[in-house]
């Protein structure tokens, strides 16, 4: 278990996360090796974690393929088993999103009416946050997909911000002209004609203009929009840091302007906004990035709980089924 | 002529793009009402300038086909004519980006070998810039398309910065499994098999790091790609702003600052970065931003100004041509 800092980052997060959610327990899936130890030290955090042991994992590396049917017993997979199993509620992983999404995929399955599953996250906005998806499990899809996203999108904002009504917004190219491809015009007719609060195309920089609350796109450029974004956002920061140690002077600014430094990072600590959700699947699985921090991984954790405890699973199945019949 | 701001930010930005390059003249087009009291009370600038009067101009809520076929003497269009007759030697416009790339194509027609202009920007990246096409112009696009924006793009990266070997990217997704699309997969063996510097895919983020010198991708995903990060530089820009200004004690640190703002602003500021060409044509168009500040029109004039004397319309029509053969 562990994405690329292991259980060095992943097994603090769950003590500080046991802090503040006593009602939460947790089975371990991994190398108890590697566990053990940890849980050795701290009595309180052991009464409310179990170790299901395994020393295979999925390597970042690994083809989708190895992990679907060489790994019989990654601990990627074994996780979600208990999920589907009902011997767990949410499976949180930090490793590889591919085959987390095909392992997922292929235990859990999707809701009746769903075709696809998909990965959404929140992201920060002038005002809030906003959800985005698809952010990288569907690279080619049609409209009636993108439908699917978007009533899936609002289900998520509606539990988890008690929102009525989300704004949901195509994401497009902004040139008049050009707007937008064959498969957005066509989902653009589609969203016109559902239920859903639609409210029109957004361009990129609208993702973060709070023009919307849900914003819906094809994989492919879902994941090209975020990882562009924490792109800048790190650029931005490398270069404030950079010139903030050109000399004592600067410094000295640097660490007289730390309350305003904090405040930045308490509203947009990528942290903040780690744990992607896989919706669409009869159970809840949750993606860390692999390279999160422990308040990343600890924000991740939330966001399992918080799915589980809506139960978005079910609300999810039982809004497609009745927007079938 | 102009933009969002019209000739208050077009016409003082050439009165100072003509202190630096006193080699170039100017044919303003537009409506000599507004342009004349300007040029009036200016003689060095009168001088370097003459005026095509027309009233007529392409808004920005213009369909394309209105600015095809309509507007027959708009602004937009007898600039670009000015370009084709040989009368000018670049059209720069802060208008309507559908309607200027249909115009020039329309007027200017593309070199033979290549099917669609492209449009083409520097980004910053960690040490330096990078330049990433296609921007918009063509949303759906083929694998052989990619690759002579790809070819374009080189030459662009050649000749602005005297560089001999590019690094070539191909912009995708992360996650092992599904890396790409079916498009992005038949371009990457097409960027294999060529001549170019191809150094394999890159993801969002790895833009801003630079791991190339060229990225590739097709104009919807560039497009979302150039907005989202412009709208989450924005969003922290204005986050820090609100910060620094919430105590008279933050508001004489950020005072103290300055320097430091200032030093970013030199390496961030989006007016550096402003200017996009439109390349594969047979001659020379830049589009600037429309809200575009005085900086940053002026930036856009600059790299009409270099594409026009390296001549870069034919150095790409002899590649082509040299590859043809």
């Amino acid at each position: 278990m562990g994405g690329d800092h292991g259980v060095r980052v992943t097994l603090p997060a769950i003590a500080d996360f046991l802090q503040d959610f006593k009602d939460c327990s947790f089975l371990l899936v991994g190398d108890e090796k590697q566990i053990q130890p940890f849980l050795a030290d701290r009595p309180p955090m052991k009464s409310h974690c179990s170790i299901l042991h395994t020393e295979e994992c999925v390597l970042s590396s690994d083809p989708v393929a190895v992990a679907l049917r060489q790994k019989k017993a990654s601990s990627m997979r074994l996780a979600i088993e208990q999920v589907r199993d009902g011997a767990a509620q949410a499976a949180v992983s930090a490793g590889n999103t591919g085959a987390l999404m095909a392992l997922s995929r292929f235990l859990l399955k999707t809701h009746p009416g769903i075709d696809r599953p998909a990965i959404i996250s929140a992201l920060p906005t002038s005002k809030g946050h906003c959800y985005m998806l698809d952010l990288g499990a569907n690279v080619d899809v049609e409209a009636e997909h993108l439908l699917q996203f978007a009533r899936m999108g609002t289900l998520v904002a509606q539990l988890r911000d008690d929102m009525t009504k989300p704004r949901v917004a195509l994401l497009n190219i902004g040139s008049e002209d050009i707007k937008g491809n064959q498969l957005i015009k066509s989902a653009h007719q589609l969203f016109i004609d559902s239920d859903l609060h639609y409210v029109g195309y957004i361009e990129g920089d609208g993702i973060f203009r709070d023009e919307a609350d849900v914003i819906v796109c094809d994989g492919f450029v879902g994941n090209v929009a975020l990882k562009s974004s924490e792109g800048v956002a790190r650029l931005l920061t490398e270069r404030i840091r950079s010139e903030v140690s050109r000399s004592p002077w600067r410094k000295l600014l640097g660490l007289l302007s730390l309350p305003i430094w904090r405040a930045l990072k308490k509203q947009m600590d990528p942290s903040l906004y780690n744990g992607a959700s896989l919706v669409g699947l009869t159970g809840v699985v949750v993606k860390s990035h692999g390279g999160a921090s422990r308040q990343g991984f600890l924000n991740a954790l939330a966001v399992a709980r918080a799915e589980a405890i809506n139960n978005l699973p079910s609300r999810i199945a039982l809004s497609f089924q009745s927007n079938q019949s």
